[in-house]
């Protein structure tokens, strides 16, 4: 029995690290957020993906609230071992506190000397009715 | 003629954001850096993805030395603005500078208490040989 696994991540000075959650199948990047020790390890344990919130500064059960779960299938860490990659079915469709499919709904369109960022993607359940 | 969308990055305290490259076609995550204000700036003058390294503390055109450059074909951030996200061709695809695809080739294996980071992806080029 060992949990050395836990220590081959290189967390940062506030014990965390990013994660991102990838979409099985469609591949898309639905959301980055991050863990700490006890997030990856209740993660495993689980089979679903647990969080840090920084601003609740508590684990954060991803669709403890709204339902919307993330079941992982696939977990990996890069070459620097400091960031998290989780491929995940992502229930409902909706990973975005927005009500978006992905949080990565701006797009960017224009020129360095004349950018924006617009909104690409739909709104799939209204926020109102996702926390109530 | 504005570069207000430079200042819609919620860069941390450090005045950078993470960056995801995620591979055009396979949807493959390849690899997370950072960028600064300049660097995303010169992402977008040039179409190509340039970082800012930590560890050099200086912009990173990235495939400068290895010739692995990356053209971005969209660029988005997420709901909370300090994320960004780049789809982009990998050349030669190989993102990692351990002369893999992808940065994330370590797979987590068993469970919580008995687990594992196992590499799963093989070496395309010997880093001796991008690296000259």
């Amino acid at each position: 029995m060992t949990q050395d696994w836990l220590d081959h991540v290189k967390w940062d000075e506030r014990g965390l690290a990013p994660a991102i959650a990838q979409e099985v199948g469609t591949g898309d990047v639905l959301m980055v957020a991050w863990m700490n020790r006890d997030a990856l390890k209740r993660t495993v344990e689980t089979g679903e993906a647990v969080y840090w919130s920084r601003s609740r500064n508590r684990l954060w059960h991803k669709g403890e609230e709204s339902g919307h779960v993330q079941k992982v299938h696939d977990l990996r860490i890069d070459c620097d071992e400091d960031v998290i990659l989780l491929k995940v079915e992502q229930i409902d469709g909706i990973a975005c506190h927005t009500g978006r499919h992905s949080c990565f709904f701006q797009k960017f369109e224009g020129t360095a000397d004349d950018g924006r960022w617009t909104t690409v993607e739909p709104v799939l359940k209204d926020p109102h009715k996702i926390y109530k």
